[in-house]
């Protein structure tokens, strides 16, 4: 991270001078190949192996494209807590391509509703942090989808603090994830069938 | 919106059945037609004319598309606080179009860049609230860019419990806003502009 007083450079621009062994999230991504979210491997597959990520937690995939990971939130807000990254090292959001923030905006689509029907919660948010001053925690972009079931008010006035990084979270529940991250997979898979079945034919 | 005993369908689908009257967003992409963001129009220019969507407050574009809008927050929790919506009325994120999803992810990366390069600020959140439980107020589809500047522990305190609505905020300085609306599209503009010089010729 560039300390205030270095000169700040707005633009859109790529930081690839980066040790991926240090980043959590490019661990991830280098672990876990590719698949086509439309016909996702079976959840017993070594591909989509939670421990492969050893000595790092778990790591429970929804979705893995040539340039885009997600996966469920080690620390979640809620059940379905989901993060959606690039696999290259991007620190902010001005520093993926352009190909990638088409493929992001496309999957906050699909994913939003993919945690939605998995978990039964319609409403959430989507929250992306950039820079320490915003409470970004891994300097590599990520945006949090967060299931927001109807909670009662202490509960929800917990859930806004700890938004930005404050407060209590808890840690993943394993046994819980396994099969939630599995439906949410299924659920990429069928959405991106039904929305291809509805195209019109050319 | 659907009460919590109604079924929900979690898909991807599009809610056209709507009174464009009600929706102040809707009133926007009514009144101000899409430009060219690379050659924005002169901030005098009749097409920009904050005014315009009097009697509602006075609107501060910063992009304009045929499927995208974006302006300045009218009760901005920062400087340079901007709303990118569709124009078109879409309750949810689940609710826009595959089209309008791909726009919305490169245009919250161009518009991050120009926001930054307007303010000088170089952390911000991206937040998107989809429903009333997860603070969601005006019911059409939004992303909020929210600048973060350093802030000193009091105002940081204040700022992350009025992220999500609760708290003071106060209204735009309609002074500062046209000057800075300009700035933004005119970022955007130049930002547009280095890219496509950028991009490898075919």
């Amino acid at each position: 991270m560039p300390s205030p007083t270095n000169e700040f450079d707005p633009g859109l621009h790529l930081h690839n001078d980066h040790d991926t062994a240090s980043c959590p999230f490019c661990r991830i991504a280098a672990i876990y190949g590719p698949y086509d979210p439309a016909d996702p491997p079976a959840a017993d597959s070594v591909a989509l192996n939670p421990e492969a990520s050893a000595p790092n937690p778990a790591t429970f995939l929804v979705l893995s494209t040539p340039l885009l990971i997600a996966f469920l939130d080690i620390m979640p807000l809620s059940t379905g807590h989901v993060l959606l990254c690039p696999r290259e090292h991007r620190p902010k959001l001005t520093d993926v391509t352009a190909a990638e923030s088409l493929e992001l905006g496309s999957y906050l689509r699909v994913l939003s509703a993919a945690v939605a029907r998995a978990t039964g919660v319609r409403d959430w948010n989507v929250v992306q942090n950039n820079g320490a001053a915003a409470a970004q925690v891994v300097p590599h972009m990520h945006f949090h989808i967060i299931p927001r079931p109807e909670l009662r008010d202490k509960r929800s006035e917990r859930f806004t603090a700890t938004m930005f990084g404050r407060g209590q979270r808890e840690d993943l529940d394993e046994e819980e994830a396994a099969p939630l991250a599995e439906r949410i997979r299924e659920a990429v898979a069928e959405l991106l069938h039904s929305e291809a079945e509805n195209k019109p034919k050319l």
